[in-house]
């Protein structure tokens, strides 16, 4: 990965934005800009350096992992050491004003890193410049969204084998779990959702040992994490005979789905995408069921920037990846999601999740 | 579980420290004090009364979980629906201070609050109330907990069937995560450890597609969530011939352990307990190489409070639960570490992991 690229366009961004360093303390930042994949760390990048600094527990993982930035090990929380630090170097390093990400940093945290860089170094809130660098994905980043996705799409089938009445929904999250790791899945993205029957209703129903019940439908979102990259995709299966007005919540959020997906492309914006797909559904007689925006960035993280909502004014740039997935959420009946992630190209747009979206009735 | 018990003393909490109100927003706490298990709300605690915000996607589940307070539903994300809340309703309810949790609100979420609820209310750093009062867990608690160590013990032996050389690390996590899914576990406490040869001088080696070598430990540390509480344990196999070395990191780390868990009672600080098995290492030669602190609380989270560190000051309660797990790593050889969990009770400890520590070498 291209660590120093990254580092350098930040420090650019700092001089735009009239910062002496930014203090990164959000892990996906950090691995991002230097390759740090543990779990305590923080990376000071000025305008000529960077350092990095981390506790005894990583020592030897941040030398065999960190470019482009000096490693320092200390006793204390990096956060600590860092402050330390840059106390004791603010002059040599010509650092007077700090950035810190304040969508990350606790107001305990800040308060701790003010008491120890005060008054010689002026705390400032920087723009989210790491995350806004990030939404743009490059080549290497592309390919590894790539096979996260195809490894993810790889646990449909086995989903479709486990799914039927009577099998609890965990049992189900298992079975493809199970795939997911001996395909090489470092971790799922996130907690599985398995939400049957009347369950397919709640948007976030996370596998419960409720048992899919006879007839409904099952909501099946899930991702794999696959060198630190994320894949999500949603599909909702259909068990026992299907109704005349479940058919029809399907078709329509599939078509709602469509419509937001033939919206995406550099320049339009993320609000227009959001509404391609809720103006389809509120036509269809569902607008006020579908209770979530359409989408959002997938990266080292499973929710990035940009989100894809109505009131967001993001344009969407080749190299963005992000997810298409309205849904249909109807109180004690059930409700029907379709997810996939596109890949923004130069001329339009590529839905990564090769996986089919008909209707499968079991 | 006993929410409106919890809520009561918390309430009381916030007399002692002249608080009007909680705005209790990170999650865990929100679950132990109202019973919400999703992922976006917040839990504002007057005291006299609590109300819980949250948006549009857990409107169904706020609903049937929530015990003890008010729920509100609206569309913008729980915190600024709170602090709406509370702007028009801070004399009638009777909120001129408002405690915040510093240690979980990011800064940037403390600045929207504030620009909503200033002048009227002043905002506070609140002690960590919640936390403090989640240290000691009650008989539902203590249950839940025996179960979740319970069936994380039971992955024990589809563990040791499933190393062996040559064998990766991620399929050696695929079979115990199957076997937790199996058995009914909610997901994994954490991203399961397996590091074996070399990597085993990682404290913090998550599963890779390293393969398990002809020689050498291999530790595994991993837990499971059942009904939201956390189990963790680690044991350290060897595969191939062991030599005088190896079986000496490995008594003393055994002995280390004995010695912490042997000291664990109320009215102990957690220093002492910590020391217990330090001095153990640094007698046997070991004492640079455990480079981590001893343990931590488990509960509905896997890192709680107290920290079982040297430098801190609690003193053990009947009924605190907590890890003892002392380890060896010594950087391009391996590593070795056990960690048991503990409840603290009246008279002593009870070590609730069943899991023998004798090694086993495979």
């Amino acid at each position: 990965m291209d660590h120093r690229g990254r580092q350098a366009r930040l420090q650019n961004a700092l001089e735009r934005h009239r910062l002496d360093a930014l203090l990164v303390t959000h892990l996906p930042n950090i691995r991002y800009l230097c390759g740090f994949t543990g779990s305590a760390g923080a990376l000071l990048v000025s305008r000529s350096k960077a350092a990095f600094f981390t506790d005894g527990r990583y020592q030897e993982q941040a030398r065999s992992e960190v470019q482009g930035a000096r490693v320092r090990v200390a006793r204390e929380p990096s956060l600590l050491s860092a402050g330390a630090w840059l106390k004791t170097n603010r002059k040599k390093a010509g650092i007077g004003v700090l950035g810190i990400e304040d969508r990350h940093l606790t107001v305990a945290e800040h308060n701790q890193l003010a008491k120890l860089v005060r008054p010689g170094i002026r705390i400032r809130n920087s723009p989210a410049l790491v995350e806004q660098a990030r939404m743009v994905k490059d080549e290497e980043e592309i390919n590894c969204l790539r096979s996260a996705v195809h490894l993810g799409s790889t646990l449909f089938d086995p989903l479709v084998q486990a799914v039927r009445p009577g099998v609890s929904e965990i049992q189900v999250a298992a079975e493809i779990e199970y795939a997911a790791r001996r395909a090489g899945a470092e971790a799922m993205s996130f907690e599985t959702i398995i939400a049957s029957g009347p369950r397919s209703a709640l948007p976030h129903g996370r596998a419960s040992r409720a048992q899919i019940p006879p007839n409904g439908f099952v909501i099946c979102d899930f991702g794999i994490i696959l060198a630190g990259y994320c894949s999500d995709m949603t599909r909702t299966l259909h068990v026992g005979s299907l109704s005349v007005d479940a058919q029809r919540m399907y078709d329509s959020v599939r078509e709602a789905q469509q419509a937001a997906v033939s919206k995406v492309r550099p320049a339009v914006t993320v609000g227009e995408v959001d509404r391609a797909a809720r103006q389809v559904l509120i036509r269809r007689g569902f607008g006020k069921y579908f209770t979530h925006s359409t989408g959002h960035g997938v990266g080292l993280e499973i929710h990035e920037m940009p989100r894809v909502a109505t009131s967001q004014h993001e344009t969407l740039q080749a190299g963005m990846v992000i997810t298409i997935e309205p849904g249909v959420y109807v109180p004690g009946v059930g409700g029907v999601r379709i997810e996939d992630m596109v890949l923004v190209t130069q001329h339009g747009c590529e839905v990564l999740t090769p996986t089919s979206k008909e209707l499968i009735k079991l």
